[in-house]
Formats: structure tokens, sequence, C-alpha cells
């Protein structure tokens, strides 16, 4: 946990991951994200990315996450071609790589890229030219998500640093959380990760990671929880949605247990009723919507740094 | 049917229907339109809606009117998102409230959406902040494609005022047939329905609407006529194809008991020889390209005024 | 094999095909494509197609020719829709030429057209306004693709004049190798055409196209070898993958009889192992990847010239 003397980092190309990534460099991109949700209000930097082309390219659909990259790309000038990737000459057989190298070679410069298997955007950095921003690769990482998280806790808490995070869920399962756990001990947090003892095996091998026995004990004066949202197909038989409710559900009561005002971020779209009560998602304590409002600024610094534009 | 004073009409933040709009409003908009058409071929107001982000959120599919918006959209300069919602995280059943509220938090400022449940703009319009311009719920109303029939008829007749115009088909289930109801009336025409019984039943209750009791009646001196497309999965047993076509297809014969050269409109696609001949469909009376050409400047009028903009 | 005098061509609405077209007419092409490639890396010519709106209509999905037309028409100022053809009004039975027309009437003045039936962007250039690029029309044609290759090859071998082409596999059912066939038959080529029997039975009457009786015949001294995807599904029953690779897969030792340093084409995307060894395809004869990058450029001069621009 130590504090970065400004080292000047190499250049990043690809946004891959958030694992390995020094304090200096998350708070760098945090930063920026500041510096890009102003500009994009005042309509600066609006030509910023005109060289750069960025393809889109969502093997697994997502509104979400897509449309928040178009726009970042599109507020800083950047062409945008949205590949379509569900029902496309994937269907041919076309192996990712074969894909990209091909894109590469029609002008595409950058590539964000959601993929269900782990790894698919290493593979693509290694073997393009292309940069690369990883969207979601399988359960592994989300980078981006782990950024507008970090820049919503950090706006919310002032700093992470000696901050204690809760984690509540499916945190084997869910890159969202793993990207989290990373990002939020090199920024000087402590992470706790609580949920049915299948989902949370291993993490307490994890620096900065504690395992929680019990929701109360995860909330037990935390600064700031985040819950996950239940893959309902992920429950096994012999444990119902109802079992999850009552061991891990998020309510105002169990709330009292963290520190006062602790603020709730989820990754959304949320369950409601099933991992927060509908009352705290909508609440005051609730971070859900401002997550998804940095999530454009995060990913404006993202598509920047890498294009090597600021 | 009172003409109206040039009172200053509220602003207009959305457009969710025709019902209730009063006629210098509707007017105003046709008004308006004929100069975003004008605007357009001199490519001027190229940059009138730079500010803006319109998403398109077609949860139906729709060629003709999803390009038609996203034209009129571009033609102001907006950033248009297409959310191509079939197929997006609809899937994991997030809801339409949600999906949309994290849309607004994105940065989409404007949503033009089309949805299969009537009284889904509405709720767009209250459960956001967003503007929201409706482009067909339902069987209750299609705005745009009112106006823009509108404006195609007082371009072939001058005025609607006194004259009389006859809707054939499924009125009944079109929200295309509604919202022409609501608009036609306002603008002082006086309509005829006629169809087979169960597609018109109940409409000889509305304000300045009558019920015919066969085609000939409906088109005995009418100024204009209207046909619908026929939903084949919607005749009934006992009633089928060539029953409709023999009651109910508009040809050059029939179409004599209309005033001279009355035009005829079809909100398209058309079954050509189902409810209309192909000979009157592409012959001179027919205002089926019209219609569509004036799509586009009526989707730019709508976009500029409820942004403010004009 | 006449050297074209230069002879002002008359302006060139659509590209409909290769067939047909002089050498004069293929050159204008080709060397407005090499500006091309120039003006796009210098961001000239960036607001040439401003006025023009160019529809994408792929009713067969294709992520890599259609992402080429839509980077060529974005780097030439076209605002680009795309119809989205794979789940839209066609649904309802809606023609292709009342899809077109409909378009043409929105404002859409140029249509990218991808089509399994062999002469739909025929009947489209004579049914509507629009001006007319044929993206591949069921087996029959592909003339962008049959450009792209005849720079590659002019760029690789200076001239074609009286250079012999080898053209390798299912040239009956392939629009790329028909094409190939015309306009390489125009620049002057002479080309052999060898695969199994059915695939390349009828080719003997082509004026300049001689059949091979193997693959050693056809590669005999060639000076360029272009080979084509197998289609799994089209082999017959009695004629096994392990047939045709043991019969006609270009490998380093084949390529022994070419002449030195002979250049590999093919359309993509390869199956690596069937119809070309991954050695070869990605080795130094291969010009697989200049003949993607060689696609926008081209089809920035075909958008150019069909609108008179260039």
């Amino acid at each position: 946990m130590t504090v970065g003397v400004a080292i000047e980092a190499p250049p990043m190309r690809h946004l891959l991951d958030v694992e390995g990534q020094s304090r200096a460099e998350i708070e760098r991109i945090l930063d920026l994200a500041v510096e890009m949700r102003e500009a994009r209000t005042e309509r600066r930097h609006r030509s910023m990315l005109e060289r750069e082309t960025v393809g889109l390219a969502f093997y697994e659909t997502s509104t979400r996450t897509r449309v928040s990259f178009e726009l970042a790309a599109k507020a800083l000038g950047a062409t945008v071609v949205d590949l379509g990737m569900a029902g496309s000459s994937v269907v041919k057989g076309e192996s990712l790589v074969d894909t990209l190298r091909t894109l590469e070679r029609t002008g595409v410069t950058t590539i964000v890229l959601r993929h269900s298997d782990a790894g698919a955007p290493y593979l693509a950095a290694r073997e393009t030219g292309l940069r690369v921003v990883n969207a979601g690769d399988g359960a592994h990482a989300h980078p981006t998500q782990a950024l507008l998280d970090a820049l919503t806790l950090r706006e919310a808490l002032g700093s992470l640093d000696g901050r204690t995070v809760a984690i509540v869920g499916d945190v084997a399962h869910s890159r969202v959380a793993r990207s989290n756990l990373h990002s939020l001990v090199a920024l000087g947090a402590r992470v706790r990760v609580a949920g049915p003892a299948e989902w949370i095996a291993g993490f307490e091998s994890w620096r900065g990671v504690t395992v929680a026995a019990s929701l109360d004990e995860a909330l037990a004066g935390a600064d700031a929880v985040m819950t996950l949202r239940v893959q309902v197909e992920r429950l096994g038989s012999g444990f119902s949605v109802g079992d999850y409710t009552r061991g891990w559900r998020l309510d105002e009561e169990r709330m009292r247990l963290a520190a006062p005002d602790a603020p709730i971020l989820h990754p959304g779209p949320t369950n409601e009723g099933v991992e927060i009560t509908a009352e705290l998602a909508n609440g005051p304590r609730s971070l859900i919507g401002r997550q998804v409002e940095n999530g454009v600024p995060v990913r404006m610094a993202v598509l920047a740094m890498i294009a090597g534009a600021a």
C-alpha cells in the first residue's frame, strides 16, 4: 500500500485489466476522467480522436456498456463502427484473431472487446496491432467497470485510503467483483467479501482481501458496500432465491451495521428484492445512477490515453 | 372545430400522442416541417441539435420508421445511438424504465421509442428525465405517422377544413388510424371509418367520426381515402382474405365514387391486391411515396421542437 | 485484349458488375483507389460525399464487407445508415423493390446491396432512382472484391498484361471467382481455373479462360494464384474434405511449380489447412492482408465515382 511517487508511467497501449495497475496509474485515469466529464459538458476535445476508428466488438450483447463506449468515442470525435458480432462472420467459423486482424486492415485502430472467453483481449492485444480495451472477458475482468466504481467511490468517500469496502454476492463468477478487488486494494482500501460459501471460496489468499463469515460481519463498520447481481441460474439445487435473500440481501436494517451513510454500489441491472431492496437501490445511499454516469467519462479517459492523446 | 387564435403553446417536451393536441399545435409542427424540408435540401440547421443525443429504442423492429428518425436526427447534427433493443439487456429482464434511466445517465437526451405496450412512452416520460418521442406504442398511437399524413393531405387538398376523409380497414387495431382520427378531426376534417364490423366497432362515439355501413358509403364524395394494411393473421375464422378483398379493397372502379382525383394514402408497406390494387397504389392518385418523403422533415420538426431549438 | 485509347467513359451511376467493364474503366477505378488511399491517410476528401446518404442493405450478414463499405463512406463524409436487413420489415414480406423505394423517399441516395438472389442489384438499379453498388449477389458477382483483387495484383506484378493467374477451387459457385475472371481478362491476364470437375465445368468457353486438368497444370509457371474458400457443405457424398485437400490444397511444395515468388490471394476468411496451408496463408507470398487493406480505398473510389464526385 505505497503511495506512488510521481514516476512517469510507460505509455499505455491497451486496457486489458486493472490487475497489476499501480495506484498512480489508476489515479491518473480517474483524474483524466474528471477532466473528460467537464470537457464533455463544455464540448471540448470534440476532435481529439478524429484520427481514430473505434470498433465495437461485443460478442456478448450489452446495451449499457456498448452505448457507454459508443458515446465516449463519439464525444472525442472518433469514427465508430459497430461490428455487430452476434450474427456476423463468426457464423462462418472465423477465429477471433482472424476477424480482428481483418478489421485492423480496414483501418480500425482500437477495438472495444466483450467476449465470453477469459483472456480474449490478451490474445487480441498480442496477435494484432490494434489498441484493445477489455469490455468484459468471461468471469475474468471488467476493468472499465472497476475504474468507474473507483471514481464513484473516491468522489463519495474523498479517498479510498484505509477505507473498508464490502463486496457481497457471487464474487467468484463476477468479473466486476474481481476487477474491483484489484483496483480497490491498489487504491489503499481493505476489501471484505461475503456470500454463499462456494461463491467466495479462495479469496482469503488475495492481498488486501478478507472473507467474512456472514453478511453482518462484512457490513460491520464498512465505509461502502457493493452488491452483485444474482444470476439465478447459478443458484444450485438445495439453494433457492429465498435462501439467498434471507442470507445476503441488503436492506435498510442490515445497512445500520455499516458506517453512517455508507454508500451502496451495484453494477446493474439490479434484481430488486433479490440482492438489494428497491428501497435501498433507489434511496439516498445508492450510487447506482452515479456509477452509470461515470461510465462515459472513464471510457473517454481510457480511449484518449491508449491513443496517446491524453 | 374552432380555429385557434394564435395562443403561445407551452413548450413541448415530448411527443407522446396527437390526441389532445390543438389545431394550432399540429399546424405549428406541420409549418415547421415544411421549413425543415427546405432546410434539409439547403443543408441548413446542420448543427441545430449538436448538443442532443438521440437514442433509437425500437423494441419492435422497423426499418422504415427507424431510418426516418435516424436521418432526421442526423440532418440536425444530433449524436445518434441505436440501442438495438431486440436482443439487448432486455434479455436479462431489465425493465423498460430501468433501461431508459440508465441511458439517460449515459447522456442520452431524447429517446425515440417503439414498443408493443400501449402507454410505454407515457411511462418513459413520467419516470425519466428523457425527452420522449412515441414511434408507435401497441395499438394505441403513432403520432409522427399521423403528422406526416396530415402534412401530405394538407399539401394535396390545400386545407383539411370541412373535408371528408375515409379510413378503410382494421381501424380498431391500427395505431396509425387512431392517431389519424385525432389529428384529422383537430384539423377540421370529417372522418368516415369503414371495414368489417369488428374492426370499426365503437368509433361511432368518437367526435367528428362517422361509421359507414359499406365501402361505397364511406367513399361517396370523399375528398381523400386512407386504407390500412391488412394483418392477415387478424382475419378470423369464417372471414378470408378473399372476403376482405371483395368487400373492402380499393380499386379504380370504387374510387369513382369519391371526389374527382381524391388522393389515396396508405401507411405502408402495402399488401398489393389485398387492401388496394397495384394499379391504384402506383397510380397518379397515390400519395404513398409522398407520405414517406414527408416522414423525415416531420420528424426533424418534432425533434427540434421538443429540444426547444425551433 | 485491346489497350483502350483514352475515350471518355459515360458517367457511371451504379457498380453492378465488372462484366462488361472495359480495361479503361477498370483502370480508372484502380487509379482513383490509389489516390483515395493517400487521401484517406492525409485526411483529404473528408466532405466529398457530405451530400450523400449511403444505406447499407446487407440481406446476408457480413462483417468484413459491411465494415469496409461503412468506413469508405464515412471517410468521404457521407451520412451512413445501416438498414439492418436481417430482421427488418422484410419479415412483413415487403419486397426488395418496395423497401428500396421507401428508403429512396427518405433521402437515401446510394444503396450498398448484398443479397442472396443473383440479379437483385440490377432490379434495384432499374426499379429505383438509387445509385446501387453490388456488394455480392448470390453466386453471380462481387465486383468490388474483384476490383480490390485487381489492384492488389497490379501492385504486386506491375501489370496484369500477359500474366497468367490461376484460380483454384469452387469457381462455379463463387461470385468472387466469376467477377475476377471478367476483370482479370479485361486487364489483359490469362486465367486458368482448376478444381473438382463439377466446380469448373463450363468455363472452357469463357474468353481468356482455360480449364486446367490438375492443380499442377494450373500452377505451372503461373504469375499469381488465387484460391477460394471451400464451403464444406458443398462437398458432395463420396468427396470429402480430405479428398479436396489431397487434390487441391495450396502448399509450399506445390507452389514451387509457379513462377518464383508468385503471390497468393484468397478472398477470406480462409479455412487454413483445407484450401491453403497456414504456412502459405501467413507467409511472404500471401497478399491476403493486402487485399483487405485495398478494400476501403477501392470502395471509396467506387462511391465517389458513382456520385459524380471523382
